[in-house]
């Protein structure tokens, strides 16, 4: 590694430490000016009011080399949006939800990750396999089904880790020799459940453990929540297998639904407390999946859709920050404002203004009554 | 009785048996000439070719009134499209049916009843629980769990008084003093199954039993199909509780699509074979039932709904029997072409235009763009 490397390495682990993911105003700061430029502001509190708040706490708090040597010695790797690895195409759907809806939902700013996976491989064909903790033997048997079934076809299988039906998928893919992956809710040596470090190892071994958290951060009950989106954002379909009726799994549902991604839900006895939640996912519109093909059939529309809309890529390389965090402001789809891109971006209206104008001309995007959206090239 | 009303009910006896059910040529001579002149000309093979053909087998066979001493016997009566009884909204959805779709989706000719409900309350407030005979206990316990929390609320069970799920719906509304309706596929004076004559007995104790085919005509494969038309066409909505994948309750769910009605399922484990016809409902756009209140819910809208849609019914009376014809060839909603009116009433297309210039001026039909629809008087 470079003196550069490292510096830049370091810049990230320090970033992903010193402000609760998601936070908005850093990934605008660092889109903005970089890593390294990024976290010296910070150190020095050289930011707006709001960044400066949420990085009070924790901006002299620097442990990234001692981080990165943890993350070293389990042979894992920062995975930032600057990588081959970095799944682009997953996170651009958080770019129409950001535009859109829910301020928190955003892509990770890096991920430290452990395991022999390529999360943009895994990224391209994965599918989210979610539920309660509380599963009975029937939602464990149709999670490690359906895992084994996605496992023999090729397509990963995510979650979150957690006993019952997560860990029912993740093993039975494992068992079948498939792509697995865990998404933390805490640091990348830290085992949570304490039951499941054995799973979790087998996982890094052979999957992909994954985490926008820093070595040692503990799970907290809203960081499982964070976490969720995290899972819906890597997988193409999420499948609940089994859910009451306060369960994350909705959670993880409803993500995947702000970021356009089919939600499914298994049946099961109505008289099962442990099938309550599929059943209201059901009569909410989630397609009803009994069966691995059925599965592999909607990630596929997914797999079309995505590769309907791809976003020009290498064009945009040439542009400047500013111009950058205007067009990743817009929607993946239909148009918005310049209010609604200057709440998306961070950035004052009248600051939006120049660089659309620009990015008009560069063909990137266009106009129609008065709103803005990104330009689809002829095909 | 008069012998007027006796000559009347004979032909309808008759009718009723002459050809088997249902059968469109009879229904449009008996609309157009009355029941007792059809009886005649029938027997006297003054019909058409198609109709000759239908009622050659049968037309000299008179046992009405035999047929009408069964029923007498049994406390039972013939309920007749003249009569209050008749459940005239329930079985205008078949017009609609009958004008767009399947040309065997038409009301009975005349319905055989034993039991103390009447036939035109039941069909304001009723739903249809239907299954699989090889229902499991899964199944057998969640028809009754819904037949009762109907029963409660004066929601009368439709079913089909099969072994399995049906006769688990018609038990419990029976246990709960509900009203239960058992819709037969042969005549009222034949127990089937066997195995279920005591249940039966009680249901036309307390309820109704009806069917629209004469005493002593046996079940066979094809009538417990015409029969579930009735089941899905007496009942504002049809609930699906276990079905494998070829079960007639899918078609009678299928009527009831067809006639407008929602279709609902129950889910199970996907697991389980008995559930798996359902799923299939389930994905194909049928509502996901979970509890009494929600297929109250669903009842509720058809409620509405009819009730949004009456029929001027009185000023019909004045029309002449082709007026008539015209006029119950046009679907509830929407609008068709003379040649669908044509089609739909056996109508040639030249007889069709003098009605619907008569209907037209009388205020019971309007034209838009060529095409003709019931007119709904302003609220």
């Amino acid at each position: 590694m470079t003196a550069t490397d490292t510096t830049t390495m370091r810049a990230w682990a320090y970033l992903s430490r010193v402000a609760e993911p998601p936070r908005q105003e850093l990934a605008v700061l660092v889109d903005r000016v970089g890593p390294v430029e990024a976290a010296e502001r910070i150190r020095c509190g050289a930011v707006g009011p709001e960044l400066a708040r949420h990085t009070e706490a924790r901006r002299e708090i620097d442990v990234a080399a001692d981080d990165l040597d943890i993350l070293d010695r389990r042979g894992g790797r920062l995975i930032t949006p600057g990588d081959d690895e970095w799944p682009v195409l997953a996170f651009a759907a958080f770019r129409g939800a950001v535009a859109t809806d829910k301020p928190d939902c955003r892509p990770p700013l890096a991920l430290w990750a452990v395991g022999p996976a390529r999360l943009d491989e895994i990224s391209e064909r994965a599918t989210a396999i979610v539920g309660t903790r509380a599963a009975t033997a029937y939602g464990a048997l149709v999670a490690a089904e359906l895992a084994a079934g996605l496992a023999e076809r090729d397509v990963a299988v995510v979650s979150g880790g957690a006993y019952g039906i997560d860990g029912a998928a993740h093993r039975a893919a494992l068992a079948a020799d498939g792509t697995t992956v865990v998404v933390l809710a805490g640091g990348i040596d830290i085992a949570y459940p304490a039951g499941h470090s054995a799973l979790l190892h087998r996982v890094g071994a052979s999957g992909l453990l994954v985490t926008e958290y820093p070595p040692g951060v503990r799970p907290a009950r809203y960081r499982f929540l964070t976490r969720n989106r995290l899972v819906a954002g890597l997988a193409g379909v999420t499948v609940v297998v089994e859910a009451g009726l306060r369960s994350g799994a909705a959670n993880t549902a409803s993500w995947a639904r702000l970021l356009g991604r089919p939600v499914a839900a298994v049946p099961g006895p109505i008289t099962s407390a442990a099938s309550a939640g599929c059943h209201v996912l059901l009569r909410g519109g989630a397609e009803l999946v009994t069966r691995v093909d059925e599965v592999i059939e909607l990630a596929g529309r997914v797999g079309e859709l995505a590769q309907d809309l791809p976003r020009p890529v290498a064009p945009l390389d040439g542009l400047s920050a500013t111009e950058r965090q205007v067009y990743e402001a817009l929607p993946g789809r239909g148009l918005v404002t310049v209010d609604q891109i200057a709440v998306a971006s961070g950035l004052a209206p009248a600051q939006v203004f120049g660089p659309l104008a620009m990015l008009e001309v560069a063909g990137l995007v266009a106009r129609r009554d008065g709103s803005w959206g990104i330009a689809r090239p002829n095909r």
